[in-house]
């Protein structure tokens, strides 16, 4: 097994978005002028527009809708659930800033040590549902450590789909069995495999709050790790 | 003015293709068992190469010939070039590790401090006709620091078209005025301005050996310096 690159997939395995979302989501509305912290569960809200996510996505996938940047959609979707928190009065700059926070979302703690050893040997990419500009940003904002960005914007399709994962080895002149999934999910490891990548499962059992994520995987992997530190370890770095 | 993006190109402006090409294409064949050192310019078969560059990237640009990666190109070039050094028998094998030198071609010797100072404040990526592997292998053999590939691969189109300057501000969710082109090569900013980029300047004046190069722009830049060190300077880094 030579693997060259890793594929970091990045919302819930390299960043905390509950989280984030929901300080920041407060933080920006705070201020507003109508206290709507005292009315609004911010981690409801988090939680709400994640699971707009994979419907919004879904249409590009089955192919009725042509490819669209996850910032686009991240703007659709909150339009659809600020009703349920009665902010559906809120300006289209107001909207957009909220939006911003996709960009500025915190890595969970091991994440800038354990890329920077990982970086030592491998090439390291974000293929991820996000679109470049995205990545960029959280790149910025943590200290990541990325030697290109691959994923959803470069092949103009969204994960689980072929292309993603494809189109991410293409790009650095790679096979498909040279490159690693590195993912909290194990659908997106299942897919992975599917196009011949090695997989490699970082637990992050907190993602949607304590003890809801997976603390292993619920597919065969090649690596299983607690941390992106045990990942460093088991990788040789 | 309000940059946040500086867009590199690479070849000329951040490595020195010429004294590379020359150095390691000598160290490639050599050993190849019959010295064709002692019968080969290296610098001119470095020229000869890259004296392909630009009539094989024309065939794309002008839509004779659909988008094919730069490594291709150089592989085909390479092809049209090796009878006039009397190495057409060159293998198949030969010829891939002979294209793989693009790869690892040295940086100017300002680059590296210069980027590292630069990335403090602006987000860098390349804007190059070169594929996004040359780019991440350029990247990490020289320790430049990019916070993603742009140019050519995501454009599906070469420089100076305008597809690559405004597909790569516009995948960094940039106005094209938001984003400075660098380059040694004043066709290159001045394709770039035509695109509502900022432009600077950097001063290779031994490219193609002592005193060849642009020691100035020929055309109106915003900055103009003398290398990446000085450049920090004007942009306050």
């Amino acid at each position: 097994m030579s693997i060259k690159a890793l594929f970091f997939d990045v919302f819930g395995t390299l960043v905390d978005w509950r989280s984030s979302i929901a300080r920041e989501a407060k933080a920006v509305l705070e201020p507003n002028g109508d206290k709507l912290g005292h009315h609004i569960d911010w981690v409801a809200f988090a939680e709400a527009w994640r699971a707009e996510y994979q419907p919004s996505m879904e249409e590009v996938r089955s192919g009725r809708r042509g490819y669209v940047l996850l910032d686009e959609l991240h703007l659709e979707n909150l339009a659809r659930i600020l009703p349920r928190f009665s902010l559906e009065g809120l300006s289209a700059e107001t909207r957009r800033s909220l939006n911003r926070i996709w960009h500025r979302l915190d890595a969970w703690a091991d994440v800038p040590q354990g890329m920077r050893r990982l970086h030592t040997k491998y090439r390291l990419a974000p293929v991820s549902n996000g679109n470049i500009a995205i990545m960029v940003d959280l790149a910025r904002h943590n200290g990541f450590v990325f030697d290109a960005i691959l994923g959803s914007e470069i092949a103009r399709d969204y994960k689980p789909n072929r292309a993603v994962y494809l189109a991410s080895a293409r790009a650095l002149g790679l096979e498909p069995s040279e490159c690693a999934m590195v993912a909290a999910h194990s659908s997106d490891l299942a897919a992975a495999a599917g196009c011949g990548l090695r997989t490699a499962h970082v637990a992050r059992p907190d993602e949607y709050g304590p003890a809801t994520g997976e603390a292993k995987p619920t597919v065969a992997v090649d690596f299983a790790a607690r941390d992106l530190l045990e990942l460093a370890d088991l990788l040789g770095t």
